[in-house]
Order: C-alpha cells, then structure tokens, then sequence
C-alpha cells in the first residue's frame, strides 16, 4: 500500500523487505510507537482465517515543554488499499489516532501532508484538523 | 522564552511551572527525546559561574514504515531569547538538530511552522528545508 500512489511508487521498494522489517522491529520496541492495521478476510466468501491488510496508520506519542508541557501525537502513514476505498475506513483509523491520543493524554494530534495531496487535505479538514501550519521537510 | 512572542504568550503559562516540571521529567525519560538549550553568562562580566538559557530546541527521533523503513526526526520548539537574536544561534541550533539527526541514522528531518511565522518559513528555507507539506493540527 505504501508503494500505491504517485508519491510512493518513487519511495518505497516492496521486493526487498528487509528494510521495513528491521524498521517494524524499532517501532514495537518503542512504546511511544503504535501501529493500527486494519484487516479483511482474505477470501471473504471461505471459511479460511487467513486475512489480508486494508489499512494502515502510525501514531507517535511526544512529550514536550511548550504549550504548557503539553504532550501532543503525531499520525503518519495512513494508508488505505484502494480496494476498500471510499468505505469510511480512513475515517475510523484517524478517529481511533484521536481517541487513543486523548486516551493518553494527549492535548494535540498532528500530521503533515504533501501539498499535492487535495483529497486528502479535504479529509483531514473534514475530520476536524486545521491546515494552520507548514511542514518543512529535509531529505538528509 | 516560550511565552515571549505573539502565539506563545496565549499559550503558555510561565508562573505556574509544574505542568513544564512533569514533562521534563517525562521527556528526560524516553531515550527518543533530545532537549539542547544555549546558556550564556548570566552575568558576563563577572567570574560567576551563573547561566542562563538564552536558547532551546527539541529533538525527537521517529522510526517508521514509509520511505523504506526511513527514521525521521521532528524539530520542535525552537526558540532564541530576544537577547541573543541576530547572532546565529537559531542556525547552530538547528545545524545541531540535523546533525544529531544524520548521526542517529535518520533520512529526514521535519517540522511545522505557524502559517503566519513568515520569518520563521524564510529562515528553514535557507537551511535548506522544502515547505512541501501543510501542517495540519487539532486541539484535543
């Protein structure tokens, strides 16, 4: 799914997954890391167990001394197989980054988003988050 | 340093200290979290070993799935005491951050500014950062 879009295609390397497998080894020992995935049945019509992910959604809890030592999250990587777009699904992994970031005291959530992304700004804005910042990235 | 501009002096509340207290504490605890303040003199004449803080930047470290399993870094508040602007200091801070970053094994650095710190988008875009994305932001 990270590999899906126009940004991603350029990014990512799905045939070599060694990189991402150290990366996941990183998250899950950190416990300020939570990783949200969002599964189907793989063959929805059997009786198989198997399942196959739809969606993804990284949430980092930060500590910080501005804002009255204010703890905020950040959302990375949402991500949603465009076999279940236009589901709500989208919706329920941000709406699950919220609660679990008021749920650990949180008082802000925020996220970036490339400013090609429309669509998903609309969304975000939709769910309540104000464009009121801009993020500067730099590749090191 | 927090309360002394436009949308920090809303935000912050400088007599009451222990809310700062507690996240320091928090933060001095996650190995993920980097706080590097400048001090000066407190009195530069004198022989006194006194300081005080005249800068602060926080680093946090961020692994991840996207970008091929890429560690990012998050730079936030930065802030120069009025006393020590025009120096320099805000670009050593910040040099530092990207430093520490690459050391750390990090492939990208970001941040958000306020839309309206117009100073503030000028300054990251000379040390070389791209407002690529828009930051959005929710209050919880």
């Amino acid at each position: 799914m990270l590999a899906d879009d126009a940004l991603g295609a350029r990014r990512e390397t799905p045939d070599e997954l060694g990189p991402y497998e150290r990366a996941f080894t990183r998250i899950d020992g950190d416990p300020q890391q939570h990783l949200m995935v969002a599964e189907l049945p793989a063959d929805p019509d059997g009786d198989d167990a198997a399942v196959r992910t739809v969606g993804t959604l990284h949430l980092t809890i930060i500590p910080g001394l501005s804002r009255q030592g204010a703890t905020r999250s950040l959302i990375e990587a949402v991500r949603v197989h465009a076999d279940a777009r236009g589901t709500g699904l989208g919706t329920r992994l941000v709406e699950w980054a919220v609660e679990e970031s008021r749920r650990q005291g949180c008082s802000l959530v925020q996220l970036t988003s490339d400013v090609t992304r429309v669509d998903a700004h609309r969304f975000y804005e939709r769910l309540g988050f104000e464009a009121s910042h801009l993020g500067f990235k730099m590749a090191l």
